[in-house]
C-alpha cells in the first residue's frame, strides 16, 4: 500500500489520565518494525479490562495511553521477518500472543506464551522498548500490545490471528478477548458431556460466553448464578434453565446448588473473580466427576481455601487463561464456529456506536447496560 | 463344594482391642447370603490402613474385629443372585465396591460407588446388618467389607474383582489396595506424557506405586521427595532419578523443585497425607500444563490453601480414590499389566511370613522396614 513504510496520521482515542473521558486525537503511527504488523482497525469493542486499566485504581498509572484490545482489522503493512501475514489479510488482535517457539507454545496443553504473555504494565513494543504512537512527536503508551482504540495500530505478529476474510469483522471482533475466554473455559477446560448440568457464576459477557459453551456442549440444565435478578431474562437467550440469586438464600449458594441437583453439578465455571464465588464454584460440583473452572481474576490478597478431602473425592479444580485458546492457532477455528452458525455472536452485541462516541460505550458498561458495544471506526 | 451352605470353621487373626497383638483364633464363617460370596483367602498383605484402624487412635473403636483388605483368594461358594462369580474363580477383594447400577458406577469418570463405597465404621454386611463371623456364637466385626485376615471370609459380590486364574495370587494380591491406588493416581489421573518430569511426595508403598506409574508412562525425570534419606536407594528401583529431602533446604520444597526444573514439574503426586506436602505438591507444578494429584488422606481439620491465580495460570489440582480404578471393571486389566511384565510387583514385596506370624508383619510396618509383607494362609 502507498502508506507502507511511512508514518500514518489518523484518529485515536487517548486516555490522558485515569478515569477521565477519552479524547479523540490525531496521532502519528510509525511503520511496523521487525516482527510487527500495522493494522487498520475497522471495528473495536469495549471490554471490562479496558475500563479497569482506564480507572487504574490501585495500579501504577501508565498514561497517556491508547487502550482497546477487542477488535477486527485488516493488515496495512508488515515489518521485517513477517511471513505469515500480508497486506489485506483479515486479523483479530489478541492481548496475549503465541510465539510458536517457547515451551508453552510447543506444549499442547498451554497457551501461556513465554514471550508474548499478557503484560498490562508494559506500554511499549517488546522489540525496541519504544512506542509506535506519538502526538506531535511525544510518545503515547500502548496497552497489552494491541491498542485498538485507534484507526491504525502496530502489533507484534504473534498477537494477530489471521481469520477467514469472509467473516464479518463487526461480529467476530468480539472473539478477541472476553467471549473466547468464557467459551473456551467451558469447551476446552470444563468440557461438559451432553446432558450434563452446568453452573455458571456471574452472568456478564464472559459468563454468558461460558454459558454459550455449555449450550453448544449439549448441557441439559444450565444454572446461572448472579446477585442481579435482572440478568436472568438475558441469560435465557444463552440457554439458562435455572437462576439462583445467592441473596435469596440464607445458606451458602453451593449448598443450594447441591440440593437442586441431588449431589452437585457436573461442571461449574466461575466468571466473577470474587473469592467466595470461586470457593462455592468448587464446593458445588459433584464428587466422583465434578470439574470446577476458575476464570474471573482474583485480587492479589485472595486465598482459596477448601478441605483437601474434596479432591480425594474426585472433584477437579482448574482455571484458564483466555479459555485455553492459542491465539494464532485456535482463534481462526472459533471464527469458523460462528461462520457455521454454531456459535451465536449477535446476542452478545447489545450496542453499536461510531468511534467518535467511544465515551458512550464506557458509560453503558459502567452502568451495566451493555454486554458488548461495538465501535465503528469508519464513521 | 462340600462346604457350600454350611458354616466353615477356620483360623482368623482377631483384633480384640486397639493396639494389642492380633490373636489367631478358630472362627465360624457363615454361608454367603444374597449377593455375597465366600472366599478362601490364599494370600493377604498388610497395608497401613489396617494398622491405622488397629491402633484406632481418635476413632470410635470397632472391636473385636477381623482386619485385612489386601488379598487374593478363590471363590468357595456364592449366595443367591450372584451370577458373575462361581466357585473356583480367582478373585481380589477390594475395600470399596462397584455395584454397576448407581450414578457413579454408570459414570465413566467416577469409581465412588454409592452402594459400596468404603465405610470404615461399618462392621457388618450391608445386606442384613449382621456379621458372618462368630467365635462360639458371639459376633466378630468385619472390616471395610473384606476382613481378609481369615482363611475364609464373606464379601459382597460388588467388592470382588475376578481375575486371570493364571495370575500368581501371592504377587497380585497387593493390587487390592495401595499399589493400585498409587499406580492409578499416576496412570489414570496425573497422566504424564512420555519424557515429562514427575515429582512424587512420600516414598512409602503408595508413593513408590505412583512412581512405578511414572516409569510406565515414560517419564524422563522422576523426583522423589521424602524426609527419610534411606528411602532413596529403594526408590531408585522404581525409576527415581532425583531425591529431595525437604530437611536439607531452608526454603519451601516447592521452591526447590521449581528451581531444579526451570519452572516446575509437569506432574506431581502427593502420597503422605500431610497438608503442607499437599500444598507444595500443587505449588511445584508448572504453569500452563502442570497437574497435581492428591492421594494421601488428610485429617479432618486440614485446610488446603493457595492463591487462586495458580489456577488461572493453568495449573490443575485433582485427587483420587483408589487410583480412579473401578474395582470390578478395571482391576483385572491391572493384573494383566503384571502378566505382560509391564508392571513390576516383586519389588514391592519385601517380606513374606506364614499367617501365624501376622504380628511380625505389623512390627515390620511399624518400624518402617517393609513395603509389603505377604502372609501365606496355608502354612
Amino acid at each position: 500500500m502507498a502508506t507502507a513504510g511511512k508514518v500514518i496520521k489518523c484518529k485515536a482515542a487517548v486516555a490522558w489520565e485515569a478515569g477521565k473521558p477519552l479524547s479523540i486525537e490525531e496521532v502519528e503511527v510509525a511503520p511496523p518494525q521487525a516482527m510487527e504488523v500495522r493494522v487498520k482497525i475497522l471495528y473495536t469493542a469495549l471490554c471490562h479490562t479496558d475500563v479497569y486499566f482506564w480507572e487504574a485504581k490501585g495500579q501504577t498509572p501508565v498514561f497517556p495511553r491508547i487502550l482497546g484490545h477487542e477488535a477486527g482489522g485488516i493488515v496495512e503493512s508488515v515489518g521485517e521477518g513477517v511471513t505469515e501475514l500480508a497486506p489485506g489479510d483479515h486479523v483479530l488482535p489478541v492481548f496475549t500472543g503465541e510465539c510458536k517457539e517457547c515451551a508453552h507454545c510447543k506444549s499442547e496443553e498451554s497457551n501461556m506464551c513465554d514471550l508474548l504473555r499478557i503484560n498490562v504494565d508494559r506500554g511499549v513494543m517488546i522489540g525496541d522498548g519504544q512506542s509506535r504512537f506519538t502526538i506531535k512527536g511525544k510518545p503515547i503508551f500502548h496497552f497489552v500490545g494491541t491498542s485498538t482504540f485507534s484507526e491504525y495500530t502496530v502489533i507484534h505478529v504473534g498477537c494477530l490471528a489471521k481469520i477467514n476474510p469472509e467473516a464479518p469483522l463487526d461480529k467476530v471482533c468480539i472473539l478477541s478477548c472476553g467471549i473466547s475466554t468464557g467459551l473456551g473455559a467451558t469447551l476446552n477446560v470444563a468440557k461438559p458431556k451432553k446432558g450434563q448440568t452446568v453452573a455458571i457464576f456471574g452472568l456478564g459477557a464472559v459468563g454468558l460466553a461460558a454459558m454459550e459453551g455449555a449450550r453448544l456442549s449439549g448441557a441439559s440444565r444450565i444454572i446461572g448464578v448472579d446477585l442481579n435478578p435482572a440478568k436472568f431474562e438475558q441469560a435465557k437467550k444463552f440457554g439458562c434453565t435455572d437462576f439462583v440469586n445467592p441473596k435469596d438464600h440464607s445458606k451458602p449458594v453451593h449448598e443450594v446448588l447441591i440440593e437442586m441437583t441431588n449431589g452437585g453439578v457436573d461442571r461449574a465455571v466461575e466468571c466473577t473473580g470474587n473469592i467466595n464465588a470461586m470457593i462455592s464454584c468448587f464446593e458445588c460440583v459433584h464428587d466422583g466427576w465434578g470439574v470446577a473452572v476458575l476464570v474471573g481474576v482474583p485480587t492479589k490478597d485472595d486465598v482459596f481455601k477448601t478441605h483437601p478431602m474434596n479432591f480425594l473425592n474426585e472433584k477437579t479444580l482448574k482455571g484458564t487463561f483466555f479459555g485455553n485458546y492459542k491465539p494464532r492457532t485456535d482463534l481462526p477455528n472459533v471464527v469458523e464456529m460462528y461462520m457455521k452458525k454454531e456459535l451465536e455472536l449477535e446476542k452478545f452485541i447489545t450496542h453499536s456506536v461510531p468511534f467518535s462516541e467511544i465515551n458512550t460505550a464506557f458509560d453503558l458498561m459502567l452502568k451495566g447496560e451493555s454486554l458488548r458495544c461495538i465501535m465503528r471506526m469508519e464513521e
